[in-house]
């Protein structure tokens, strides 16, 4: 067991936290206050890499296991959690592309993703199917060479300011063995877009829903073989967790270390509010919890990387624990600045609606119980 | 001992609650939105003897007991705890003013705040003093016939939209005891205020810091005596905590009100929300948070009504107790809705921003532990 | 509203305390580390009206409200809740045989058990129906002027201790409606008493199951009609859930008690621990809690007491929250004793031990959930 | 990073698992129930290596990382923490003097210590000095050869039943420096032990305090040099933190898998309890917090392996966070259990009795948030 992180891996993590300094600290504010979604933000970290970290070599992805990329998501979550998500969703789309697209559909979109040239959005949930993915009932029926695309996507992350979807659909019949995987181009005939949703929080990223009309999408388009979207989608999410994870981790980072700078600071009643136990131990516990918390998403990275059989059951449980911890950090961390942590001025509120949504996408926290429950109750599963 | 609520009681919570229904429902999300200081909505609350309902007859308040003011503000803040959290602020400025102004100012200022003609805003907080209320530095120094105060404020509710601030400033030494109150008209000469502060919620309350330069302010406006101030605003505060502590209930309540609602509605892998055994647990601790956070703060508001010498220690327990439970219950309420809970068209997300404040504010529900603790530590109370 | 206690409740709460100081306190560890079941203390009680609070005048018990019976159930539990459950089983006993016992064996059974001279069972629980009382298997068949019973019951308090059992079996069909009521003097021919249950706590008691085997008891010992036994076995939950509630407000306030003597005598680092901040808000949060669950426990109570027709809601809410706070701070104070806390020559260990089984007795606090959460969601309760 | 096992750690603890459940599983319950000290399973354990894991090969340790160490010990704690428990004061006082004793001392001792044939105390707690090690009064001074000890120390695991202590006495000044750590056999003439504290778990320990009349001890018998034993006693305690956490992940594990396999057998309601969602959700939080809990502790054991400055951070964080969640995951499986888990028939309240004294010893979980709080804020270490 070796819990170090190697040279690579620090001078990568560096680079994340230079590059999350100088270009998202200065903005975050102002996206999440005015909704901007930074495309050139993207783009810059596409140079270092960062659109297409554990896509595969041959798009112009860096290839590198899971774990690394959370090193790179949770630097960058600490300053801006909402941007930092949405990139995580462009690797995984992007990484859906680079491994089970067709030869000319990976190479057309393949590599601009890659470098952050081009956006990906990432279209499962519907109106009528946030946790239950498997009931989803857009439909893809094929004609000739193309299929004919027609129903309603709900939730979607850069919905309307990007460039290409990765959509589940029903081809078969009911069941998560009817649905498959496409690459649509999001400017195609028939793809209208909702009104931008207003959100709690994550504003620098546009949501919105998505109709398609007789949307007709080439052949080739399709992701591996027909039926295989359910799989796709759960091994998506499976990743998609563990950057959820990695962002509350990062988010809450970034709050603890506010936190304690304010607890040196600011005085009351005659002392820094450091010198007050109270608050003393509640900085502990922050920090206790987001040791413990980046620990559960580090070893589920692991065992997604190791392609570990339980590493679904894993994943689930660094999602649910780590959405959970962050989330408290947060608000302790706004708690500890009393009345400016209520304040746009300082970036605790921001982090506080941020981090809240982790705890519901991606899965809701009560469905990562249920994906749980299952493997150790119905599968039996002996997992430590 | 007896729990129940009169019909006198009950049937002013029923105007309440048709008051919020068709006056605060409907706009509640817009004045947040928008953040508009809805002034006419006061005025007509003011019509309902809303605006003074525990400020004395003789300036045409109600004169009821701190229990039923609760009563009014819970039904209120199901809907809009920020516009109603306001409310309570002006109600205790017209109480303080209506109980120990001298008589002059007491008869100008008196009957319009009690009306809702003019309000109030109440001014005890510094940049530098927050719940170490005792080192406030205000002074106001007497001249002849006026006191001139210099100094700032900070976090003042209403600030730059009302029409009179009873202000906490030194007249004596350091200290609790160097510590008077003023009504102080908001538009004299030397007053200036702040930008709006930008806040995670309370967005129906402007809230601005205010700036006093030899501002002259006429003898007679001292409330009491030199050095009544602290005391006074400690009264204050008791009902302020009471009040806070309702406006999370209420909040509280809403947020069940809707998941109860939407469990019953909403249906995920074939059934209604309803059918699942962890969310039917979360309603009913939901339920139960509700219902004790609401004995507890009508104890409190009891205690204070009957002058129990432990009141201060019953609403520091009710604040610290309410506001908790009420912002737990307005997550989880929150998280039932799944996305939903995280859009702007559903009320769950302003309820969750604006009962945050409330762990805050009014004495943190840090310093509300440090009331509790010195009563039973220090003065030996044995509190029940 | 009033939340205060008359002149006569007090008294009545004054006198429980003494006879908890003088007869409680001095044995309770001795009971519990010998497990012996304190006969002698429950007749003592009987002289002071203990052993039939609420049960009618007619069979010479007080006849005063559920309301009152927690005052004196929560004094004496503060210094043994183990011996102090026992007497609240005893009272429902006794309650329900002088509310709906024959006349005969009314008149035989009531005075020996309102005085505390005969001591009573309650026998619901079987092997297989734990929290599923409607489905018990023991049967009780009509042959002439006896019903021959057959069957077990399991975790019993006081079996093989006491005179006489209030048992439920099945003279009907399945399900509750088959479910009637039987008054069984504990030592008919054919009753066996098994083993003395090894417990982690609620030493004071014995507990035991019992088999009946062609156990023949007289027709008139029926309660009440055939068939009313699961309503009259409901109605006894709900006050011993007041009851249950009840003793974990007494045991936290014992245990708050010792552990703020505690705070202030012990020294760490150079001063009591009553110095300590984290120390004191835990002290305050307990309080607090304590203050809570008292609340909520009354609440019920009074809705008992007035037939609200929620009143079993409010129960099991009152049930729910105080024996999980109430345990809670039992641990919180024996943690404050440091390792003295864990030594049996403290009261701390055995009011942790002794408040445990509250959470899972009388309906499990899972079962409480059930019960709150079918009526707010199936029966579309308005509760508040 | 790599998370997964080394053949060699599988198989050391596969064969921890062997003995625990050879040796632990079948005798747990009556050591408990009769206060036993198993020195024949101590000697038994020895034959395994398990009495000296990671003491030097020098004396006829294995000499193992305690990352190692943490895989004997969790597998043998969820049978009998207790006893667990005792085993690990045992390597810790081995290990001290393997590393520190004069050669004379470390040959006579280490060999009969590492293999179990002898066993260790450590003495270092004393009544007046729980949290606050520093302060010890206990007395060694220096006369000619030998010291003369006189004091008294408190809650020594093993006291009366171990041939050998690892005993801090106050050789100089006040304060840490000041205190020096010494060999002393068992049986000198002047030492007096205690009658066995009666607790509320960790029966197959005896505890008890000894006194310390004029005892003499050889000057060989000092630990390093005067002054060292502070240093010892925190270093010991560092190792100490990890044991006592491997044994509540160890607890946990052993009521986690107790309570999935009732979920499985219990039925209630027509089904099993497994079909209960509630359940199922506290099950798969149960096993969340196990694998948290479990990560902490080996990220602490490796960064004490590696010497890490911050190591003693990390041993703290692990404590507190893995007794803390280890105690909560007995009780919940305890709870499952219903009232059969109130019984001493099954292992789960002793379990929960046993792991609870985890969050208060080898320093309380206050004091571990003391100890990171200083690190973090005092110090400011910046630690992820």
């Amino acid at each position: 067991m070796d819990f170090g992180l190697s040279d690579e891996q620090q001078a990568f993590a560096h680079a994340a936290r230079e590059f999350a300094v100088g270009e998202l600290a200065p903005n975050a504010a102002k996206w999440d206050a005015e909704c901007i979604f930074p495309r050139q933000a993207f783009a810059r970290a596409g140079t270092l890499g960062f659109c297409s970290i554990y896509a595969p070599e041959s798009i112009g992805g860096l290839g590198l296991p899971r774990l690394d990329a959370t090193l790179v998501f949770e630097e960058m979550a600490a300053y801006d959690p909402s941007t930092t998500a949405f990139l995580t969703i462009h690797n995984m789309a992007t990484w859906m592309i680079g491994s089970w697209a067709s030869a000319s559909v990976r190479d057309a979109w393949g590599p601009p993703l890659a470098c952050g040239e081009k956006l990906a959005s990432y279209c499962l949930t519907e109106p009528g199917s946030g946790s239950d993915a498997g009931s989803l009932t857009t439909r893809a029926e094929k004609h000739g060479n193309v299929y004919k695309i027609n129903g309603a996507k709900a939730f979607i992350s850069g919905a309307g300011d990007t460039d290409v979807l990765v959509l589940m659909a029903r081809t078969g019949g009911a069941g998560a063995k009817g649905i498959s995987a496409f690459v649509v181009p999001a400017d195609l005939p028939g793809i209208t877009y909702g009104r931008k949703e207003d959100k709690m929080g994550w504003n620098s990223q546009s949501t919105r829903a998505i109709t398609f009309e007789n949307v007709e999408v080439p052949a080739e388009n399709l992701l591996g073989q027909e039926g295989d979207g359910f799989k796709f989608a759960m091994k998506g999410l499976d990743g998609g967790r563990i950057n959820i994870g990695t962002c509350s981790v990062g988010a809450a980072q970034g709050a603890y270390d506010a936190a304690r700078r304010y607890m040196g600071e600011r005085k009351q009643f005659g002392q820094p509010l450091a010198g007050f136990q109270a608050l003393q131990f509640k900085l502990a516990d922050m920090l206790t919890h987001i040791v413990a918390a980046r620990q559960m998403v580090r070893l589920a990275a692991s065992k997604l990387d190791q392609e570990d059989p339980q590493a679904a059951t894993y994943c689930a449980m660094a999602k649910r624990l780590a959405t959970d911890l962050g989330f408290q950090v947060c608000l302790d961390a706004q708690q500890i600045h009393g009345g400016y942590g209520y304040l746009k001025d300082y970036p605790l509120e921001r982090l506080v609606r941020d981090s809240r949504v982790h705890q519901i996408l991606e899965g809701t926290n009560e469905i990562m119980r249920v994906i749980v429950a299952r493997q150790i109750l119905e599968k039996g599963a002996d997992i430590r």
